[in-house]
């Protein structure tokens, strides 16, 4: 028996590495980029668990590219789904960025991706048998300059972007920097994939509009939109969604049926009667104040301690970098000494790079209540002064 | 923007193609593999939802091979898990395929998939770039003599089988003809991927034991055992499972983590609860007393019209040769306008072929009820001897 090539080069996920870490007694969890408990509605998930258990086409088959009521209650969450355009609805926004880059990138193509990445997309290349090259947008790059040398060297299918509270960074793109992307983009053409899977957890004003919404104003540019329900409904729905221009949903769509066939009957009923129960604003509020918490006492903690903490707008996640002269391989360790899990910069590096990363660490303020949150920032803290005394 | 060619090579799937005509009022549809809704359990699975959604974990993220709690009900469903192998859930029997083959298949390799096919395999092929060669496996065919043959043109990176209930010949392969294949496989070093979806639905005996039950007894051969709850609990689940050799599933598993992450939390919540709760047996009971009147009378009435309808002992379909002189693509047309709907048998042909198919039609039996099936026989037979008159 020999696996396929494909397989045995994806990369092994940093973060899956430290899951046994995480399951130790007294271990507080900043590594992984899990919602708490309390931030699902189980009462309104239980009514709509009922009501779609009633329902026989619940238990069928069904439409490959989605519910027709899911993708009806989907399309209204967002910007109504743009002439031309199709919603599909996906296996979380995972899945729908799988399918937009193996329907845009065949074998041994090459992708370009932001730096720092989001490791499950380095594996979805890998699988694909994509090569991914980097880009960055820093917060002062208003011109991306840098991206535009990118594109110009030519030969890229796609390129992926998460410019709405990033993972690992919780920051965005100005509005300014969406555009000149689109411009950009729009130039070389090469097709945009933007996951958007955090942005319904502002914590303060809404973020700029996504890059699907201006790509009206750019002609010719192509973007793939990809949402989720996993952060502010549930992640065990395993639902999310993309719209695309129409050939390419079909194509999408079709990859999906060879793949899987077609989206979760039951699960897409659930969601439909959750959307409609009329109880999704309010578990929103509660979540964006539970987060928007549990975020400042993160981040005062830390502020004090030295680590320059950049302000974010939402998303689960804090990227801060640590004090001058920290390193955040070492910190891994003395903090698992004291019971403090956090995700070191590194583990969102490109393949073969990283060094630039060793002075963050990623810590996500979305699983843990506001008491232990505070409680795991002064241990982390606590273990930083330890090395250093 | 460009479409990757792997998309653009998917095939269309005829069976699809017929999806216009099943919506057509008074349409009864003998073509689409769809049980009928009356063989769901739904007061048993509306019971295992609310007791699912009652729990926090149905809600959250998950481990990427499955709930232990599941794997642990699946495993005792058929035989143990054999040592040093692993089950993993999947979304369907499809993705477990689609897996196994792509973790032993890349791009540009070569499959083996038996003749008639299930046209979904093809597409699966296509989506990963993998080139599908036929074989195969006729009743009277008990030493494999043609499979021997192509098996040792070589270069074949996988075998698939559907040896229980075939879809669409409904047929199943003899114990000797399973170790036949075994040994053939083992001597060339090709390893098999065994979709078995429909093993329980038997509507006499029990089938011939499954290629991974008997490669204990064949050293050296690699089996992929895909198995799913669509056929017998219920298809909007999306549950299904791989048992593999442990090396393989982790690569299977890296593969689904970076397609989608991992199973349906909640759907995997309600099919633990549902295979708990002690009703398979008798609801399973129900549905092949259910199938086999339906089976019955579809095949009493065609027989007697002059079909030669083969013995077949489960499953969901009928792929009966028409009477001497009648094609099924003729057939097809007449069908429609008396309002039945069936799929001509070069419908299951590997590309470029289906010439030796069109005096077959597959019939599914599992989708309508004995009296309506029995009509949509008459209506069949009624076309096909209009057209002879």
């Amino acid at each position: 028996m020999h696996l396929s090539p494909l397989v045995t080069s994806i990369p092994e996920n940093p973060l899956r590495a430290l899951f046994p870490y995480a399951g130790r007694p007294g271990m507080l969890n900043l590594a992984s980029g899990h919602p708490s408990r309390d931030a699902y509605d189980v009462p309104g998930l239980e009514a709509a668990a009922a009501a779609a258990a009633s329902e026989a086409n619940a238990w069928s088959y069904g439409p490959a590219g989605g519910d027709p009521d899911l993708i009806e209650a989907l399309a209204g969450l967002s910007a109504p789904v743009p002439k031309g355009h199709r919603l599909l609805v996906t296996s979380g926004a995972q899945q729908a960025v799988d399918l937009a880059l193996r329907a845009l990138a065949p074998p041994g193509s090459r992708v370009l991706l932001p730096e720092p990445i989001y490791p499950a997309i380095l594996s979805l290349c890998a699988a694909a048998g994509i090569h991914p090259l980097g880009y960055s947008v820093a917060a002062g790059d208003q011109d991306l300059a840098g991206l535009a040398g990118t594109l110009a060297e030519g030969h890229i299918r796609a390129i992926y972007a998460l410019p709405t509270f990033s993972n690992p960074t919780g920051e965005s793109w100005s509005r300014r920097q969406r555009l000149r992307m689109l411009e950009l983009c729009a130039a070389a053409g090469v097709p945009v994939v933007e996951d958007d899977p955090y942005r319904m957890i502002h914590l303060d004003a809404p973020p700029p509009s996504s890059l699907a919404e201006l790509s009206r104003k750019v002609p010719g540019v192509v973007v793939v939109h990809a949402g989720s329900l996993s952060k502010f409904v549930a992640p065990g729905l395993r639902l999310g969604w993309a719209i695309a221009p129409a050939p390419l949903a079909q194509a999408m769509q079709e990859l999906r049926q060879a793949t899987d066939l077609q989206p979760n009957s039951f699960a897409q009923r659930v969601a439909v009667h959750y959307l409609r129960s009329g109880r999704v604003e309010a578990h929103l509020e509660r979540v964006r104040a539970l987060y928007a918490a549990r975020k400042t006492a993160l981040a005062s903690v830390l502020h004090l301690a030295g680590f320059d903490v950049p302000n974010t707008g939402g998303g689960m996640f804090l990227f801060p970098r640590l004090p001058e002269g920290q390193g955040a391989d070492a910190l891994f360790e003395r903090a698992v000494a004291a019971n403090v899990l956090i995700a070191p910069g590194r583990a969102f590096a490109l393949p073969g790079r990283g060094a630039g990363l060793d002075d963050r660490v990623r810590l996500c303020f979305a699983g843990l209540s506001e008491e232990r949150i505070r409680e795991a920032a002064q241990r982390l803290v606590g273990a930083m002064e330890r090395a250093e005394s």
